[in-house]
C-alpha cells in the first residue's frame, strides 16, 4: 500500500457490472490480453508521444477497494455481495508490458499490454485510458512545440486553462516532451518538474505606477527577474525596466500585440540601452505554429498556456483498451476482435519493433502478431516489462528524467518528415507481420 | 479544516513571487477587487453555462499551506522566509460573490467576484480559473447536447477520454447541465451523480459466443439490463438478445454504424419480436449535432463520451481573473485596467442584472460599474453572496440539485435563438451601464 489515495473508483460503472456477470458465469478467470493503442493519430499529425506510463504504474498500485469504496458500492447497489468480496481482495496480479514513457508512437502501436485474467484486467480499463489519453495528448502537442522552438526554452503555463488536477499531469507531460519548466507548483513538488514564473498585469496595476511596481519586484526578487512590460506602453515599459533594474535585468515579457514586430523593436531598444543580455520572453496564446512564425524574431523564451494543456486542438489521444486474446474452453489462447466495417481490429497479442536502417533512421513500426518481429541488429525492440506478477518492476522506464531522455532519443531517429508541422501522413508506416501459410 | 487535501500548490509559481514582492513593497495589504469573466464565448456559441462554483468554495476552504507545502516551497526556494510565514497563517478572509452555479452567462458576465486585500486574493487566481474554466467548458457543451436531446436522457461516459481527475468533475458538470447520469463511479460517491452503464465488446468477446455472453449478463444483472448488440451482426445480435432475455429486455445498445438507419431497423425488429418496451441506446462518437440528427430516429437514450468531456471543440472557457479595482494611496477604491488595443478591459467593480421583458424572456445582460443596475421588477439580480469574511455562506447556490435546477430555469427564460446549434452571436447582448456625466 502507498499513502496515495485509492484510484479504484476512477472507473466506469460497467467495468464492475461486467465483472459481476463474468464472476457469475465463470468466465472471469479466463486468461486475457488487453492492448492499449490508438487506431489513428490526431488528424494530420506525423507522430505521437506516449506519456502517463509512470502515472499508470502508480494507479495500478493504488487500485485498491478500501472500506470507503466498498461501502459506497454497496450502498448505491452498484454490484452484488460476491463482487464486493472479490473487490475487497483485489490486487492486480498480472503482467504489464509497454513502450517506455516518452517514446514516440504510431497508429496501432501497442503502447501498453496487460496480461491477466479477465477480472483483474478489465477493471483497469478506465483508469489506464484516462491517464494515457490525457498525458499523451499533452506530450504529443508539447513535442511539436519544442521541435518548433529548437534550442530556445519553452515554459508550460497553462494550469489556469485546464482542470486543477489535469494541470499537474499536463506540466509533467510537457516536461517529458522537452519543455524547460512549468508554472505549476504541485508539479514541482509531486513530480520534480522545475517551476518558475514572471509577474502578471495585476501586479503592475496594484501599484501607483509601472515604475513603482518594477521597483517592488526588483527589490524583492533581484535584477535577474523578468519584468512584464506591456501593461501600458511597451517602449516606455522597457525604458522604465532598465532604469529601475539596470542593464543586468534578467528579462522582459511581452504578452500581447504583434510579437514578431514587437520582439525586434524591444531587442533593438534593449541593446541600445546596453542591456544586450536581457532576455525577451513572449507568451501570448502561443502554439507550435506561432512559435515557428517567431523563429526569425529575436525571442529567447516562449511561454505556452492554453494550447499545450489542451493538446493543441486534440485534447485526447483516442487510445482504446481492447481485449485481443483470451483463453478458450480448452485453455488455449485465441485472438479475438470485434467485427467492424469502418475500423481495423486485429486480434492477437502484438509485439513491436522499430525498424531502422543502417544509419539509424526509422523506416517502419513493425507489429508481430503472437511473436516478436526479428531484430536485424539495427532495429529497436519497443516493449519493456513494467509489471510482473503484480509487482511494478519497470519504474526505470518512467522516471521524469528517463522519459525526457527517451523522447529526445526517439525524436532524433525519426525521419525528417516527422518534424513538419503541416498536415500529412504518419512519418513512418505501421506494418503488421502476419504468418505466411 | 476539512479532510480534503490542500489545494494551495495547485497554483502558478508567479502568484507566490508576486505576493513576496507585494509583501516587500507593502502593497500586499491594499484592498482589491478581482473579477472572473470570459471576454467572449467559444466561437459561434449562443450562451455559456457556469459550473464549478461549488468546487471553488471547497478549494478556497482547502487553500491552506501545511507543513508539507511549506517545506517544499522552502526547499525549492520558491519564496523567502517572510512569505513562508505569511503563507503558514493564510486563511482567506475576504468576500466572494458570484453567479449561482448552473446559471447561463455571456461575454463579460462577472461570474465570480473576489474582494480582499491583494495578498489574499491574488494567490487564488490559478485554482479558481482551473476549476471554472474546465467545469464551465464541459457544462456549456453538455447543455447544448441536452437541449438537442429534448426529453430523451443523455448519459455521460467520457471518463476514459479525459484526465482521471477531470473525469470526476466533468461528470458533475454534465449532470448540472441536464445529463441524466454518468459512468464515473467516483462522481457518484463524491458528488452524488447517478451512475450506470451497459457492457463493452470485451464482455462479448470473452465468451465463446454472443449468446453465452448475453446469458451471463442477464443471469447476473437481470432482464432490465442493456445488451450491446453490435459485436458481430446487429440483426442477429438483436434476435439473440430477445431470445435470451425475453421481450422484457431493458435495452439494446448500438455503438457503431449508421445510427439513423440502424435505429429504425432495430426498432422495427424489436417491435416485431414483441419487445416494444425494449429501449435503444446509441453511443458512437456523439455530440450535439449527431444528437440533433437523430431527433427523428427511434432512439431512447444517448450516451456521450469524448465530445462532452472535451467541451465539444472548446475544452476551456477562456475565463480570466482580473484586478479591476484597488485601494489607492488615500484609501479610496479606484478602477484599474490594462491598456489594450485588441481587448476591451473595463475597470471597476461590476454588478450584474439579467433584464427580462414582461413575459419573462431575457433581453440583455446588464452590467453596472460600481453600482447595481436598477431592477424594474421583471429583472433578475445575478450576484449572490458565496463567502463573507472568509466564511462560506453560499453553498445552497452550488449543490448539485440547486445547480441543475438553476440551469434548467435559466435556459427556460433565454430567447429561442439561444437554442440554435448553428454558429452565431450570443443570444443576448451584454450592456455596460456607465455613469452619465
Amino acid at each position: 500500500m502507498t499513502n496515495r489515495p485509492s484510484t479504484a473508483l476512477l472507473t466506469d460503472h460497467y467495468e464492475l457490472t461486467m465483472l459481476q456477470a463474468a464472476l457469475h458465469s465463470g468466465a472471469a478467470s479466463r486468461q486475457c490480453v488487453f492492448e492499449t493503442f490508438a487506431r489513428r493519430l490526431p488528424s494530420g499529425r506525423r507522430y505521437g508521444v506516449l506519456a502517463g506510463t509512470g502515472r499508470v504504474l502508480d494507479a495500478i498500485e493504488d487500485f485498491r477497494f478500501g472500506d470507503a469504496e466498498l461501502a459506497d458500492l454497496s450502498e448505491r447497489e452498484v454490484v452484488d455481495a460476491t463482487t464486493l468480496d472479490f473487490l475487497a481482495d483485489y490486487r492486480f496480479e498480472g503482467n504489464v508490458w509497454g513502450y517506455a514513457e516518452g517514446e514516440t508512437y504510431f497508429p496501432y502501436s501497442p503502447v501498453l499490454v496487460v496480461e491477466s485474467d479477465f477480472a483483474h484486467g478489465v477493471i483497469l480499463e478506465t483508469i489506464i485510458l484516462s491517464i494515457l489519453n490525457h498525458d499523451t495528448a499533452v506530450a504529443s502537442a508539447a513535442s511539436r512545440m519544442t521541435g518548433a522552438a529548437g534550442a530556445r526554452p519553452v515554459i508550460e503555463m497553462g494550469s489556469r486553462r485546464t482542470h486543477d488536477g489535469a494541470a499537474v499531469s499536463a506540466a509533467r507531460a510537457a516536461y517529458i516532451a522537452g519543455f524547460a519548466s512549468s508554472s505549476n507548483l504541485e508539479a514541482g513538488r509531486r513530480h520534480g518538474v522545475p517551476t518558475g514564473g514572471t509577474a502578471a498585469h495585476a501586479f503592475t496595476l496594484l501599484h501607483e505606477s509601472e515604475r513603482e511596481a518594477f521597483r517592488a519586484q526588483v527589490a524583492s526578487l533581484g535584477t535577474d527577474t523578468t519584468l512584464l512590460v506591456d501593461t501600458y506602453d511597451v517602449g516606455e515599459g522597457v525604458n522604465t525596466a532598465i532604469e529601475v533594474a539596470g542593464a543586468g535585468l534578467g528579462g522582459v515579457r511581452l504578452d500581447s500585440g504583434d510579437l514578431v514586430v514587437q520582439a525586434s523593436e524591444v531587442r533593438e531598444q534593449l541593446d541600445s540601452l546596453g542591456a544586450a543580455g536581457t532576455k525577451i520572453v513572449v507568451t501570448s496564446d502561443l502554439d507550435e505554429y506561432a512559435i515557428a512564425a517567431l523563429a526569425a524574431a529575436p525571442v529567447d523564451t516562449y511561454g505556452v498556456g492554453t494550447r499545450v494543456v489542451t493538446g493543441s486542438g486534440h485534447p485526447t489521444a483516442s487510445m482504446v483498451y481492447k481485449l485481443v486474446a483470451r483463453e478458450d474452453d480448452d485453455g488455449e489462447m485465441i485472438g479475438v476482435a470485434k467485427q467492424s466495417q469502418d475500423k481495423i481490429s486485429v486480434g492477437g497479442r502484438k509485439y513491436a519493433l522499430r525498424r531502422r536502417n543502417e544509419l539509424g533512421v526509422v523506416e517502419a513500426e513493425v507489429l508481430g502478431i503472437g511473436e516478436q518481429p526479428v531484430n536485424d541488429g539495427d532495429d529497436r525492440d519497443l516493449l519493456v516489462p513494467l509489471v510482473t506478477a503484480g509487482e511494478v518492476i519497470g519504474r526505470e522506464h518512467c522516471t521524469l528524467a528517463a522519459a525526457r531522455a527517451r523522447h529526445e532519443a526517439s525524436m532524433a531517429e525519426l525521419p525528417r518528415s516527422a518534424h513538419q508541422l503541416s498536415e500529412g501522413q504518419p512519418a513512418v508506416e505501421t506494418v503488421f507481420l502476419t504468418e505466411t501459410p
